[in-house]
């Protein structure tokens, strides 16, 4: 089946939904507190423009990879999976063949 | 006379480059110490860009002002000595012709 055609019921939309937001609030988190280390060992003022530079590549990431359309949502979170920004248990609530799939893209 | 014509002698260049050099380090720190504090202040991750937003802007600012070249560094020095970033002190050095144009500069 074409992971683009999966059909989402109200309850897993409510889910992927959830999962999704977890897993963009976990890798803002894991950013924030990247950029504060770098702060706090950053010696001299062009450090600063280094710690600018890495906000600016993870920014681009972020907006690249949270896309929440359904077409594409099952290599979306199969990238997060991959990346440990969810696990399994946060797609506990799709059906078995979505989380089949989403753990294939999890494994390329 | 025209700013751009005054001559640097070599004790003038060394102390200007100090000057330069301190008021460099001090706006970088306190973009830093926004930073850290824009980052402790925020609770969701849309601020995370609020605070790449504000670094993109300062980085901006602060390429385009710190510019060394003897035939704008009064004008530089005006723009430092209005926004603080140096004080008179810094400029004691200087000859008294510079630090009157400096000062003229910081005053617009």
């Amino acid at each position: 089946m074409n992971v683009r055609e999966f059909s989402w019921s109200p309850s897993e939309k409510k889910a992927a939904r959830t999962a999704f937001d977890a897993a963009f609030s976990r890798e803002c988190d894991a950013i924030r507190r990247e950029v504060e280390a770098r702060l706090g060992r950053s010696a001299n003022p062009p450090d600063l423009w280094r710690v600018h530079d890495y906000l600016s590549e993870k920014r681009r990431d972020v907006d690249r990879k949270y896309d929440y359309r359904y077409s594409v949502l099952i290599a979306v979170f199969g990238t997060l999976l991959r990346e440990q920004w969810i696990t399994e248990k946060d797609l506990s609530e799709l059906r078995p063949d979505k989380v089949e799939a989403i753990k294939i893209i999890a494994s390329l």
